[in-house]
């Protein structure tokens, strides 16, 4: 009820801030009997982390990842045991004094002025719980969803697709890891990504930030997952994707574009598809009133440039007093590379969710 | 968890098909001592329902809406109790008739053939649960929750910004219902929406449809609602914007253009503001760190075109044979009017929530 | 969150006040694809009305369930679609006026204080909501649970054991609804019955009532259903029958009489029974960890009697003036016969959602 | 839904088991601006804690819990910030050698059977997540609510009442901590708890256990807490003392013996009481219609003898063949002194959720 949780039977609830001693999280549902890798978590991590390429903010965290509990040792690995899997991650790069200018006043688009106003106190370092550091724990969440997805065949990938103005000129699709991490940057157009790089460092050189967009696809999802009315796939997709830090649009399937057609235009054909019903093109992006089709799912997320600049903003203290605030610490210029496998692994949590919802769906399961 | 509820401490529940006996829901969690106005929920189901001019579908439906329990006669109104209100709208223009030939197939970009996917089964007649007529449950719901935040000086409102490419020439702002409902294609400024109108005849002539863009303004929202990290003020809203029939994009505040943007052009300063403190520029939307912050909170919803169209499109049997479907039935031609009540309500059961939910967050309430 | 709302892959919620225009509810996440009988559930709700003999209250309810959605017509019969099943019941003998002596104060050993110290203000007519007739409610979904439950293989019954201290000679087991239905005090023990009945009636013409016991067993439950930690069947199945109006103790298996056992003859041993593994004593009531283990499950639940007498009783006023309050209206002097309807569905709803939960344990379901 | 979180608006998820490397939780929902002292709840784990005197199993664990995050320092102590509170328990005392013998069998009367049927496979050592070592993070979340409690002038309390056939010859009331713990068998009737503790050793010599009997009283709690219908006061308490191992019986205020009264001994009659309305008598145990009154709230709860003796049990291996099944490690032979700190825990976790669910329950909260 206090917004930690996400899930109903695939479930994670997660802790910390981002100058405390640790974060970490409980995966609860994950189903037993699923072998689990802990060094894909932690690759999964290593995705996220700060610090991998001179893109990113140089603070410095090992983000080692420690499973405490609802995994056994079966045939040389980790099995599921059905018990709540809880985690942690020790902060080691802590760096409290960075924030205490902050602790009368307001960071400009922060979450400093409403976290005060909300709770009446705030934890001044590293903007506590509003940090995006929280997003780690989502990760390791995420990965052991992903693990139990790909035994359902569901494979999920995210690139960034656009920088500030910077595209690619592509239409959405599923790309490989290994063409997404080919560059820092994880576009998966090497003429787009070198542009794009350029651009980042050119505004970090400016003590200045920017956003762009980022398209995840699903693919392998089956027909058939997804509820009715207020839990449709894309709705809850999209709160999954809005809750990550620095969200400002959300687009399925044909997205914006697909709202200045018309319906003749808009409709996707059913087609006969092998042994499958499919459609011709996908404009409904892989959902039908809230439900599968069995074609890839197809997100674009907006994010808007990081909040944290180097040049001097506008605020005010606590008392109403004008003030300069500017930024300090070590913060990234382009949140967009690190998006990417925090957006797989929200999307991998709401999908992990849903195909065990399906299995309540009818009287015989896998009728 | 078969997703037929929506919201934690103000929480609704419905039911109901398109063309059986009735539709209705629960609203479980309306505060005690509420003045509630029925006439009020009868007139913004008014606006939610077909018929209303020749924009919308001809299907007549009375949409007289029963409340059958949790409110009692006090001071010559009606006051909540605290006790669930139940309620019912009886369905009396249904036609299952207008469905008969859609037993072995599926219509493109509806949800026939995900609920058969699903389910195993599919109510043909209407769509079953699938047709955008359940929403009519949500709006009296909205209507409640819209009553209990009239109390604390909240108010929503929406508008049509855009049909298809025929957009309104004003930046997002609030508009009041008599504004809105000025022209019955609800676009605030009457040059844009003589040519809306024009525009949605015209496809209509053409069996087509056209989709566009609802922009809602919630004014009067205090600092201080909404959940950090999962339940984020703006991820609940998006949500149940993506809970509606037919959406297609979402932005928050400066939207996609603040994808754009550079941090030190897209941070909103703060400001005194009398007595409160304010931003200059609302590029947040009100939201800052998932909580609102005083500002006004501004989403814009895109639509597709709607996917019943009266010219043959193309799809399968069950078996796979290829087959062209053709709309029959009462449909509209474009969704966006009757849009903005249903994007209203579901505003207000997520602000509604959130009110009650802030009323945990600290240890002495109200201080 | 209002606490409406029962159950979480098989969930219903109700509504309606005593003497309302009516009660109703949602029963949502039944599977698709099963038969339902509303025939049946009127049988259920004809086992909980009142007046159906002499022992019980004369306040004469038809009691007509209407089924308003969530079915559709298939083999001649009916079959959920996996929407939800919207029902009513209509009030048709509310007589508020029965209770206007009450309108400033509070009857003893009732919910009047209580709802008024909670919600400022109360549903004088019946008890509002604080009324036994909502369960008329939980019936119907009960019966929609018992009804998906049979095809798992699955039998509740529930009989009067104890009435005051008047009691079975004979151990709790499962009895067949017609043994228990012979006789209108539901104890399948003729003489018992005979003698409970004479002593319901002694002190029905005292103006007096009594409590009891009921004992209930569900049998054919497979091994493998409930939640470790806090959602175990028994805790799920406590929190069940301590939700029904006038409960005053609950016992699992050996229950208090097992307290006062030492472990080595309290322990259950294992057994192989056929094809599959049993235990030779049932002291455990069917549940080890909170699981199942494919013994019968037995409960016995003891109710108070029931607070509504025709003697005069001490109270206050509103102002904390003494008045003596005397029961009007028509109550039953011994709730225990139509406990048993009400304490299986509570029953059947739990074993309902703990089947669907069993089916997200496991990596590979019906492995 | 996989029955590690308890709670809505103040909740508790743990993880963790018996012979893996640590337990922890995450409190979520705790309000913002509460002075938590880390000492206090220590305090708490230690009453809980094995090998507190030769009354108990001789297992030695040290049971420090690490606070990660939740909390800042103000006034050189701790206060929590409206996040939520992660917090580990490192087992520095797992031996799961003890348990290699029962690979392929199950003890009789614990879960080694359930959890297998349940999930396919099973954590071997100690039981894994059925150990009773799980209660360790409710009683670090118990004494979060507690001292959330605490501002509001509530109480929680509970003792040994009975331990086999010997028992205290007082009513329930409540008794000081002083008092309670003046005896490791917890038991406040000092000539009592003498027997008690001889009883147990006596068992315990004979390789034997034995169960009884706790009385839980919460004072203070003020008149409307708790919601109608499903969620009353004494059905969520009655879910929480189900949930711990080992609970054969429950009863609320007069219990078992009330269910042998007539009505007009059994009513609580209604009496001016200074400024508030209270009851002359409290046979409905501090709650009416679900709802609590103001009067003390007062449950007994019955405890089996534990399952784990040192004679030879009869169980059956994985393939149904019989044999001898005994027990080794380090075990108590009566749960009950240990129980009085979890009953109480889970008795706070419910207060503290309804504590803050009343403030939804009114348009002006507070009036």
């Amino acid at each position: 009820m206090a917004g930690n949780t996400f899930g109903n039977l695939f479930r994670v609830t997660t802790f910390g801030e981002s100058h405390g001693p640790a974060l970490g999280g409980i995966v609860d549902g994950c189903p037993a009997g699923l072998a689990i890798c802990v060094d894909t978590i932690q690759q999964e991590l290593n995705r996220r982390k700060p610090g991998q390429s001179k893109l990113t903010t140089p603070r410095k965290e090992s983000d080692l990842v420690e499973v405490l509990s609802g995994v056994t040792t079966r045939d040389a690995g980790l099995t599921t045991t059905g018990a709540p899997l809880g985690f942690i991650l020790r902060n080691d790069n802590a760096k409290p004094s960075d924030y205490s200018h902050l602790e009368n006043t307001f960071r400009p688009s922060h979450a400093d002025f409403t976290y005060e106003a909300k709770y009446g106190l705030r934890e001044v370092a590293g903007g506590g719980r509003a940090s995006a550091r929280e997003t780690a724990s989502r990760v390791v969440a995420g990965s052991v969803a992903r693990q139990f997805l790909a035994t359902l065949g569901v494979e999920v990938g995210a690139y960034v697709e656009r920088v500030q103005d910077i595209g690619m000129p592509l239409p959405p699709s599923f790309h490989s890891r290994d063409e997404v991490d080919a560059h820092p940057v994880r576009c998966p157009h090497p003429d787009t990504a070198r542009r794009m790089a350029e651009r980042i460092e050119e505004v970090r050189h400016a003590g200045d930030t920017v956003g762009g967009a980022v398209v995840l696809v699903a693919r392998g999802v089956p027909a058939g997952w997804g509820e009715p009315v207020f839990d449709r796939l894309h709705a809850d997709l999209a709160k999954a994707m809005w809750s990550l830090p620095a969200t400002k649009s959300l687009e399925l399937g044909s997205g914006l574009s697909g709202t200045l057609m018309r319906g003749t235009e808009h409709n996707d054909a059913f087609v006969h598809r092998g042994d499958r019903i499919g459609t011709a093109t996908n404009r409904s992006g892989g959902i039908q009133g809230g439900i599968s089709n069995g074609e890839d799912i197809v997100l674009r997320v907006g994010f808007k440039p990081v909040a944290t600049v180097m040049s001097p903003g506008q605020s005010v203290t606590r008392e109403g007093k004008p003030i300069e605030v500017r930024g300090r610490g070590r913060h990234d210029a382009c949140v967009l590379p690190r998006a990417v496998p925090m957006a797989e692994a929200m999307a991998c949590l709401v999908l992990a969710d849903h195909a065990l919802r399906q299995r309540a769906a009818r009287l015989t399961f896998g009728a």
